[in-house]
């Protein structure tokens, strides 16, 4: 059996510009019921954010009883995971007075945070999105925002 | 010669989603350019704003004498039509009072601009940035626009 | 008596670089209390706000009793008296819905004011400034408002 | 050949002030060229911005792959390099808490930026703009911060 090589190229390559590579609801969903689930085998109440590569936000899941503040800090927290490319609680040394990036945490209209909680979430290399959560200790969140990375590498990709 | 079609498809497929299908700085120049000239030909003084299809800024430039405000609604008008995903112009009606969407120019901070302008920009079907322009009266402005829109499809696909 | 004319035209150029062409502050504060005094004559309490070219403050004056609300008011009245290069009398029919401008007092933070009683402060046919009043009825601020253009060009030129 | 000396002078004193001694679009686009292959050669993605002495916008480029909170960051740079009259690398130390300035990064609406990488546009003694790089770390932002001041005042005085 032979191929055109140019119609195999021109068929893959229509497929993979049609096949939407951002995150999809339904991914952000499975990834919210995850850390959900986790959350409350901690015993916390928690709110989590998933955002678009944009940081354009793709969902938003308040647990009953969790912090109303927390929904503010789990969307910021998710889009701070996109707007700077990197893990939120990365943040907390390097904008702390003598840090390289002191200050930062006063700019963006107040959208950057700067403690643990939220990770971007990466696919073939690129940063297709962002996730946070709010709801417990500084602590505790980055432990439920690197299961929620550990979780997407693993399961959603 | 003879190729592993598996081979193919697997660096057709990387090659496509290693390539940057978005707006890129050096377009979003020459889409400004061109409607800088045509401004000026029209005797108009404006501002130029690109985003990104996340609504985010890409490029905005003031030409000298250009109004001040013009900065906020040209940014605005591009985020509109990609938020929105349709030219600022269709929404002057809509967001009347009386109009389907009146009310919509209060939400989203005030980031909503009702007026002609703003255009999304369009490849392969997909929106993949927005383009807004201020400096003239509400037909102008429309009316660049437009063109913008009629380069980007000519000229910057 | 005979001149080099090139130490005359480097002498004059000196001159006319090293003067400070913009509003000055004894300028505002000369304008504002010509209002004011106009303003007790026609039994109003006012907030009259002068800011630069750029549209940032330069004076803000409250007399007793005025409404705290007027100071925002006024100074966004000069504002937009500079940001769009015209009183802002003009755009209450303008922005009305149906005007060409419908929807502009939604942009810019709420910057925009659409009601009169703000003036830009034209010296050589340049925006040099602007002015901004408030405290009475919208008829009351316009006509202060054109006073202090008035004033400002017979005066302060 | 003779001149009225009232003549000359009443002449350049005119052609003096017509000229438009503040930035162009032009300018900024030149310095942003100028900034944005410098800082691929460092291996950098950066948004810059410039903006006219009352720190409104005159330009924003965000290159592929920047930071979309750069965007925010960069034109709070240039704002606050005018704003403040000073390079914003001088107020990381100001703005630690101890400083003389503690505090001022919570004023001016977070428009206030205390690391590197503003700096003020100087012409004839006057600061007629200013400019703002994000991208990097503080050191890199901060490097073509001072490289955009050394371009400005050897090519575009």
């Amino acid at each position: 059996m032979s191929y055109d090589l140019n119609q195999v190229v021109e068929q893959v390559v229509k497929t993979v510009l049609s096949t939407e590579s951002g995150l999809t609801l339904r991914q952000a969903e499975a990834l919210a019921a995850a850390v959900e689930t986790r959350a409350k085998q901690m015993g916390m109440k928690v709110v989590v954010a998933v955002c678009d590569e944009g940081g354009n936000p793709l969902l938003l899941h308040r647990q009953e009883g969790a912090f109303i503040a927390s929904c503010d800090i789990a969307q910021n927290k998710a889009y701070t995971s996109v707007a700077l490319q990197m893990p939120t609680k990365d943040l907390a040394s390097l904008a702390a007075p003598g840090g390289s990036l002191y200050g930062i945490q006063f700019t963006n209209n107040g959208k950057i945070v700067i403690f643990g909680g939220g990770v971007p979430l990466i696919r073939n290399g690129k940063i297709v999105g962002g996730f946070g959560v709010s709801g417990g200790t500084a602590k505790q969140d980055t432990e439920l925002g690197d299961y929620a990375k550990q979780f997407f590498a693993e399961e959603l990709l």
